[in-house]
């Protein structure tokens, strides 16, 4: 059977479990294709909100793996799980790159376990305004754990972490003095730190440096637990997951509602941006004499772009 | 003598080589102080084109040492140099981390080295859009070389490096397995190889798994060098110069102007969204009720956005 290209029952196949319906509809908001203001709203008004829970920390730190680890935790106790991996994208090739995702099609034949890639960039608006519709779509299709996992460490994906109830950073023993973990800039965003590749020496020192580092920021009523993981033989895995859920207890409802409510406002503002981007390159191809000018040096870009703006 | 606010006399002033003044001028394009839309035309026009150099390489991997150990390399041969380092800033803080920039300050004293932090994030319309107005600026300084350094290997970070006219990328010995290079996402944007830290085991196998990856790329005719160095030394600092110079002789003046071109309409592109997000925000602000269905999930992001950026 086809899948479907009515809106209206686009969004049913997806709620009641057609993962193909997903795949699609995913596909759609991402690039926007046809149909995306018409599946948009109503993706909206299906999705059952999940429990958003993003993971990141260096390249090589295995987070990958422990998102491997942690789906085997989540299957065990029956939940269905859905894992946005978002993987940055060859500035040569244009495409994602997939590398170790090829792992998780261990799971290709369970149901309860979906996986899709993110290209970290060339979405228009950027990965902050495509990741938020795939956690849409993906919510509608009720899944009741969304894990965001991101390979990089830059300003988009970890924002794009940020943007969860719960927040996993992934840290090895070895991980580099504090002034590389400060200016990475994922100390904050953790609500959860794993020490992965714990059976490395000095796996007790990065706890014990993360305690103190950590031991540094404001203080909060949630104290930040640190464990420790062997992700390729899944060990800790339980504790990791322990972790987390013993967060979204912390956060209870209200806190889970109030995030919300702070995450719409900023999709909106980056839906703003989206919207008005659309605009600025029809502008763009449009303003031949403007583009010539600003090529050829004649004119300066900002200037040219307040001219545009202004037709 | 106080710096002077108006734009003509602050742009001749920067072309005289008055650092107040440039300092005052990248703030001000930068945080679009009062006078932006003035100071940017005038610095455009008096802007002569610097060869652009990029940074960019893991955290860790000794960026800001190997620029120290260049600045040293141009200033024996008695050049001028500026230095623009992207800084990540803490999500949490929203200052700049500047950790080893403070070794920078060897230079302080020398007028013929002029280095300004920009924190990565913080800037309406993205790094992408506030660090082509900085370089403008060094540009009207009339540096001839400029060198742009990131901490990062994110989008933003490594897009702000690849504009550059040579990318100088930075591994280190068991910098990891190629698959994390790859998903990096630097390895194409090379225009020379540095391994650093080569003091080290392994540099000469980082040497050799670089050449095999890059051989497996797209044949150009710029044979990519791979120079190792130990920046904390100095050592190999003069041979990483003399490929940087190398390729910027490849490039040719024609070179150049092209890359220039393409770099001047993608600037524009940024520009417009910039100009359009300004916008954004102030329709964000003044659509109260639009806002509140959106926080309260009566209306999707989306569909808001659409409706106040037809109004």
């Amino acid at each position: 059977m086809p899948v479907t290209s009515d809106p209206t029952s686009l969004i049913e196949a997806v709620t009641s479990g057609d993962r193909r319906a997903l795949a699609r509809l995913i596909s759609i908001l991402e690039d926007r294709r046809q149909g995306h203001d018409e599946v948009l709203p109503l993706a909206f008004s299906a999705a059952r909100p999940a429990h958003r829970i993003g993971i990141t920390g260096a390249p090589g730190s295995g987070k990958s793996t422990l998102t491997d680890a942690l789906i085997r935790v989540i299957r065990e106790a029956g939940d269905p799980v859905a894992v946005l991996a978002v993987d940055p994208t060859s500035p040569f090739s244009g495409g994602a790159v997939l590398g170790d995702r090829v792992r998780m099609q261990d799971h290709v034949l369970d149901d309860g376990v979906y996986v899709r890639s993110m290209a970290s960039r060339g979405h228009l608006g950027g990965l902050s305004a495509a990741a938020p519709k795939a956690l849409l779509a993906l919510e509608a299709a009720g899944f009741p754990h969304v894990i965001i996992e991101t390979v990089g460490v830059g300003q988009d994906e970890v924002e794009v972490a940020a943007a969860a109830d719960t927040v996993i950073v992934v840290v090895t023993p070895g991980w580099g003095d504090g002034i590389q973990a400060a200016k990475a800039g994922i100390l904050e965003i953790g609500d959860v730190f794993v020490v992965n590749k714990a059976d490395r020496a000095g796996a007790d020192d990065a706890v014990a440096e993360l305690r103190t580092m950590l031991s540094l920021g404001p203080g909060t009523d949630w104290e930040i637990p640190i464990v420790k993981t062997v992700a390729t033989k899944g060990s800790g895995a339980r504790e990791a997951w322990e972790a987390v859920a013993a967060h979204r207890a912390h956060l209870g409802l209200e806190g889970m509602d109030r995030a919300r409510r702070s995450r719409r406002r900023a999709e909106l503002e980056t839906a703003l941006v989206e919207t008005l981007r659309l605009r600025a390159t029809r502008m763009t191809a449009s303003g031949g004499d403007v583009v010539t000018a600003v090529e050829s040096g004649e004119l300066d870009p900002w200037t040219a772009a307040r001219r545009l703006a202004d037709r």
